[in-house]
């Protein structure tokens, strides 16, 4: 089959890729889109030495399902969507319905198992979630991203009071403004690109600088800049008993201000993935109200590109001007 | 007055300190007891730049009121503890019931304000808490860092059967494993010194190095060591999704993995005042028991000092095997 195969730190194209065999309680779904996401691009530099087919962020549909003949009734033709983490139901985490965290998961397209970058690939079946007919795949590829975005919501509880700062103009901080203009009246996005703020939805507020008003002011401050100078700029932003969101992972550890922590009371919390249905809940309410000029995601996709100029895309994808860009399969 | 005065770095014993004057709303406080905690040894060090009398771990009867009748009524003659912070009661975060962060406090013996290591302190009224009879000063002195490890149980919630491991085994440890002993069915320790840790506590397990099946398995691990090292091995200790509580603070910056944070999904909380309604709850529950083996304080306390050897009870509080040196006025 055809897909990308990275080796280390080389990426490249190729047209002979075996088909993923299937295991009992697994699917094979063909993969209709996948969208490059800041992961796939550190992968790509060789930061986590993984060889094999890349792509975490998918949408398809089951082409064969190694089940009883109800899985197969049900899931066979669907177009879905999957959770990343494929975990071994065992361990005490996964005992402990932390499967996310299992100690001996596979991540699809991250931790030795192929992803989403080919024609093909194989999940669990209790990992795939249907996607509702009035999503068109372009939506539905944004749901693995989405659902990281909705963990925030798991994590932290919001007012419409509650003042939220975003650090970052990217992927992330674009669908992070969108969810959480659902649940405060407005949100502001410390950025560094002009026509990357310029994407922002309507009630949120970007800025290059903070104003001074903004600074150890911040309710709650979402860190997914990418850059290794966002951990800095969330702690300058929380107010005192405060909380931050680390979405950004970085190799080298960053420099922890533990005294500005301790007596100013920060906390800090990691989130990775998240929620698929509730993720899959906003695209349908998004899908059907129409125009909601505050959560619009049409303008995030910025370039489509098949699966033969994956290298292509890749490199588009690094542009920092850049938000999403999708490969598709057909 | 007798007190220790700190210039900088320069602690000296001086017997010409100035009574301290009092401002409607506040009480004159007759010092008792004023234990030294790891901070009073870093102001010392001459790590704040404090100017002034340190201290604020005490216990005093209230000699003079500056209140109305009914204030005079009720305070004068009483033994008291009292709230470190003095908030401005005006600014954005006392106008949300966040006066331990008030963005203008004075904290007592520690910024812009006298404290407990003299015969006489000042605190507004509303700071102090009324010593109940069957706390001895002994005892009651130890309410200030009792409190801030309480802060630990409004920041998390405990089930018998979450795993705790403390690291550190000075002040701050031993008292928090005492605390958390009421709420978990046994805390690990991991100090440096045997010393210390043969003073842990019934139902606690003190450990110079962590046994395997400890590595990343902890619901939540309390980082009271002091010590830079200590972070680090927080985050060897706690478990995928588990939360470390930062008590200790260092004037560098730490290194934090934000990969293992995030991919982890750990939570840090940075811990510092508590609740002293709760500590002297706690206090007078253990003084009501006789015994109570695995919450028992009585070990806790090395050494007094008379308030003129001040100079020599710093010294004794340096010593890495001693726990919580006491200063008396009387």
């Amino acid at each position: 089959m055809r897909g990308l195969f990275l080796d280390g730190r080389a990426l490249s194209y190729r047209s002979d890729l075996p088909v993923p065999s299937l295991e009992p309680g697994w699917a094979l779904v063909r993969v209709e889109r996948a969208g490059i996401c800041s992961t796939d691009l550190q992968l790509a530099a060789g930061l986590y030495d993984f060889h094999g087919i890349p792509g975490h962020e998918f949408v398809g549909i089951v082409e064969r399902v190694a089940g009883t003949i109800e899985e197969e009734t049900k899931w066979s033709g669907q177009r879905v969507v999957g959770e990343i983490n494929i975990a071994c139901g065992r361990c005490d985490l996964c005992l402990r319905e932390l499967g996310k965290h299992c100690r001996q998961r596979l991540v699809l397209g991250i931790r030795e198992h192929h992803g989403a970058f080919a024609e093909l690939l194989t999940l669990p079946l209790v990992n795939l979630h249907r996607v509702p007919p009035e999503l068109d795949a372009d939506t539905a590829v944004l749901t693995e991203p989405l659902a990281a975005v909705f963990d925030i919501l798991d994590k932290v509880e919001f007012q419409p009071a509650t003042t939220v700062a975003i650090v970052g103009d990217g992927r992330l901080a674009q669908l992070a403004a969108r969810v959480l203009l659902g649940q405060v009246e407005t949100v502001a996005v410390l950025g560094r690109y002009p026509d990357k703020l310029n994407r922002l939805p309507a009630g949120s507020r970007g800025f290059l600088e903070p104003p001074a008003g903004m600074i150890h002011a911040c309710d709650v401050v979402v860190e997914c800049s990418g850059s290794a100078a966002g951990l800095g700029s969330a702690l300058e932003l929380v107010r005192p008993g405060g909380k931050v969101i680390l979405k950004s992972t970085h190799r080298e550890p960053l420099p922890l201000p533990t005294e500005a922590i301790v007596v100013n009371e920060i906390t800090l919390l990691g989130s990775r993935c998240g929620n698929f249905p509730r993720a899959l809940k906003f695209l349908c309410d998004l899908a059907g109200s129409g125009q909601k000029k505050d959560q619009d995601l049409s303008n995030l996709v910025d370039a489509h590109f098949k699966i033969e100029e994956g290298l292509a895309a890749f490199q588009h994808a690094r542009h920092k001007s850049h938000i999403k860009t999708v490969l598709s399969m057909d």
